[in-house]
């Protein structure tokens, strides 16, 4: 670990910095970095024992360029599709669950739209490319609190040919920037909902990293051992079957989903716009790594919620030298744990905007331990 | 681990239950946790799939003894109280540092005042023995948001003599229960300041778990490694003057503070009230280890909210079989940690009120996977 990367410097003009991903900004600004520290030392408290909620203070002032980070309007999108693969059985759920738990998201009985609710974090859910119609055919392409932009009901089956075309890709990466620049505030929690997607983000990790299938597949939403196994070897064909895949966007529309590719469109707006990306479980963070393969500044603009219980996900996030908040063995998606973890990255503001520092509080500072005895 | 405990069933009659720290019941009951375990099931969420949120949730449930829990009105108690040990330069800050940011929490600026006010979590101090007068002479002991319950100023020099008398332990006990029975709410958020209390802390853990004192010791507020070195030779001198301090209330007599003895009482009280307890950090899981050996049924009401950065606190929570919600390296203690995790327990319980169930939102089960291919 690292496992050396693929070639990129061989990439296809489809992978190169164009309009659809324009240039991402270096962030690197050792001079404010210095600003925030200093700031942080100045309060009253044991230089760095606030351990990585001061980490995560410095991350989200960069990403925000300001000493005095304020975090506003914060924006959970909940990006849906549907995977032909499901019908393979790499799921232990029906594809219909997909549909079932958008109308659940929108209803307001979904996990995330319970912890959504509880912080004051608006929800918005995006019919990417679900196999269901949510509005009627022919009327305005909304409803309160689902923004559709369907490719087209589900992808293709990947066993077959690529779930999706590098039009269809490209396309859904453009709708995932124009809907995020609709949006207001400065922050995007990452959420999704794809019956299949640990599949396709197993697949991701396993063409991007170099990792075999094997350490990339897991239980998903439940399979038992012989059920991942079983998985592991319909994914294990799926790579052979597009050994040619090895560019980011080759391989996002080989094996990704709908939801994925808009995911990373939004992703790349918000990192343009300078919000601050709340990365969620194992499919969100798959999405990250297609990013940071295509551009590594990304990567400035990201704090990473949890390390989930879905099997690749640990070595997903070390791949990304990634430090996550929470590791509460969380393997439900949907953009939860990015939501769970939401009130540590106001708690990170608070402490530099309101804690008093020692000067102003009167407090004495620390005493030279070598004349101690 | 673990280690053998000592025998308490050699207990000196203060160890024994009495009117001071009468039996806490056990609250262990199948049918309840049955029913909550039931009620996560149904929920539209993966089974489990919510991990250590789901153990959290049954954890609530069971302390206040319904599938429909609620936590209101909480309460954060910073216990604050000076060390004779810290005349020996066990710490990097002098002992004034202890009123001086006594006003520091009165005045809303230290970071678990900031913390608990971004949570709607009401902060109480209480002065059981700081080495300063918070309040004039002869007056009202109360000030706003402080409460005086003061021992002495400070304790004695535990490496001449036990810190405290045994009855000066049992009247900052008896002060601990009063002053919790005053707070309403049915959560209590553990929190602490002295200079020198993590050297009280690994005292007690040496003593009550068997470690030896150098895997105890830490750095406490930032001691560097010569000083903490320096730091374990003395509370190794501690140790052998008080050979026979081996039941839990002579521990805390010889070993520790004012605030830790009367932390001990209103963690008590609230075993009794069945409030649930967030444990923060080294200091406070330090006073939740002389309750377990006490009585190991008060661990049923206990949240660990964090391990911190603190050397002994892992070994500590280990002990205690206790799984922390956070692992951030914080070592600020105040409570600084369990504010911090305060929002995961309201998202458990958010969890259990709000979620829909597979039955109600109309999402379809789980398939089962052996019908497969």
């Amino acid at each position: 670990m690292p496992k050396p990367m693929p070639n990129f410097a061989a990439a296809t003009p489809a992978d190169q910095p164009d309009d659809l991903l324009p240039v991402l900004p270096d962030l690197s600004n050792a001079h404010l970095v210095t600003g925030l520290q200093r700031k942080l030392d100045e309060k009253t408290k044991p230089l760095g024992s606030l351990g990585a909620l001061e980490a995560l203070a410095l991350r989200i002032g960069v990403v925000l360029g300001t000493e005095a980070p304020a975090l506003r309007e914060p924006q959970l999108v909940v990006f849906a599709g549907d995977h032909g693969l499901a019908a393979r059985g790499v799921s232990a759920y029906p594809s219909d669950v997909t549909w079932q738990m958008v109308e659940n998201f929108l209803a307001g009985g979904a996990c995330v739209s319970v912890l959504a609710r509880q912080h004051g974090i608006r929800l918005t859910v995006v019919d990417c490319g679900v196999r269901h119609d949510f509005v009627p055919a022919g009327g305005p392409a909304v409803r309160d609190g689902l923004v559709v932009r369907k490719i087209a009901g589900g992808t293709a089956d990947a066993l077959e040919q690529p779930a999706m075309t590098i039009d269809q890709c490209r396309e859904a990466i453009a709708n995932g920037r124009a809907l995020l620049r609709d949006l207001p505030g400065n922050a995007l929690l990452l959420g999704e909902m794809g019956i299949g997607n640990t599949s396709a983000a197993s697949l991701l990790q396993a063409r991007l990293t170099g990792l075999d299938i094997a350490e990339c597949t897991g239980s998903g939403t439940g399979l038992d051992p012989a059920a991942v196994a079983r998985k592991a070897g319909i994914l294990r064909a799926v790579l052979e079957r597009h050994t040619g895949a090895t560019e980011p966007l080759a391989a996002l529309a080989a094996f990704g989903g709908f939801e994925m590719a808009t995911m990373l469109g939004a992703v790349w707006q918000a990192a343009l716009e300078n919000r601050v990306i709340v990365v969620d479980g194992f499919i969100t963070t798959a999405v990250v790594l297609v990013a940071q393969a295509l551009q590594p500044a990304v990567l400035q603009r990201c704090v990473f919620a949890h390390r989930s219980g879905e099997a690749g996900h640990a070595k997903l996030l070390q791949h990304l030298g990634a430090a996550p908040l929470l590791d509460m063995g969380l393997r439900l998606g949907e953009g939860s744990g990015a939501a769970l973890a939401w009130p540590l990255l106001t708690s990170a503001c608070v402490v530099l905007a309101e804690m008093a520092s020692f000067t102003s509080a009167g407090v004495s500072q620390k005493e030279s331990t070598s004349s101690q005895t």
